[in-house]
């Protein structure tokens, strides 16, 4: 992932979808997980205008500024507030595999959940099953 | 599920302990999720002062009203709250299973949690191991 | 675990690693738990300042004091602020498993959260795969 924004999220179902797809497990479990400190995965609703109340809710309980507020910010980081937000809403998803597709409810995706982009990042996707 | 409030959690311990007795397995593990991205499952404490105080904190932090103030409302539902909400509690839990038991800390007990309630949604339960 | 303060953070990825080793296995999924309700595993950075963060974050939102303002209290605790940071911070991590090691991205350290301590508690890893 190569976010150009410091937040953003990113949609990434049809990605995970076509790694179970290539694994060809019928039955199992799917671990997918930011492999940076600073990103989250989730599952949530692929709705701009939610993404929007994310980033306002988030801000306002953890902004960024003023970065000299943080004891992280002391060896020269920036992103306190990144690795804040990125707990908040999670560093990882397990979602079941029946008959080789993912149980999901009617809303759910997969999103990847950037808090301080414009630097190359790595999500994981782990399937593990029959 | 289906809650007749819009806030509420419910202790589901029994039921996914049920599924686990059916499935017959020994060592593994289980997930326990909402398929409802309004909702979670979580993993503390069955008391109901722990419960309200939950719903005060989330509340205060993430509040329902005025329902304007959230982009994804525009769209005509009034539960953007819920959906914060439920990202903070979380959507899921793993539980490790050793020798047909759940390996439970002393207080552990599984709760669904609805912020979206008053109709029906679903939990999913997947076990694998041997 | 027994952590001298009530709230704390201690690094425990060489004993889940050294866990792994004992198990031998290859490729699966490692659960890691709290056993307690009132403490976290979750995965961030092992940097002081941003430990200290943490703590200020989580006190500002969830205050220990006055214990009075949360119902879980009157049941003669004073640890309803430690449920709300718990759940905050995540119950559990899981990681992958490949040829061996943990998939762990450059900065990924396992961490027990400590909300409610001066007594001991215990941490479950449970370890799947071939």
């Amino acid at each position: 992932m190569n976010i150009p924004t410091r937040l953003g999220f990113v949609n990434i179902t049809s990605e995970v979808q076509e790694c179970l797809r290539e694994s060809g497990i019928q039955e199992g479990l799917c671990l997918v997980n930011a492999m940076h400190i600073t990103a989250s995965v989730f599952i949530n609703d692929d709705e701009r205008g939610l993404h929007h109340d994310y980033e306002i809710f988030l801000e306002k309980i953890a902004p960024h500024e003023p970065v000299s507020q943080y004891r992280h910010n002391d060896t020269g980081e920036d992103n306190a507030d990144a690795h804040i937000k990125r707990q908040l809403m999670g560093r990882e998803v397990v979602v079941a595999i029946t008959k080789g597709k993912f149980d999901f409810g009617p809303w759910e995706q997969i999103f990847y959940g950037e808090f301080d982009g414009r630097r190359k990042k790595r999500i994981l996707i782990k399937i593990i099953g029959d």
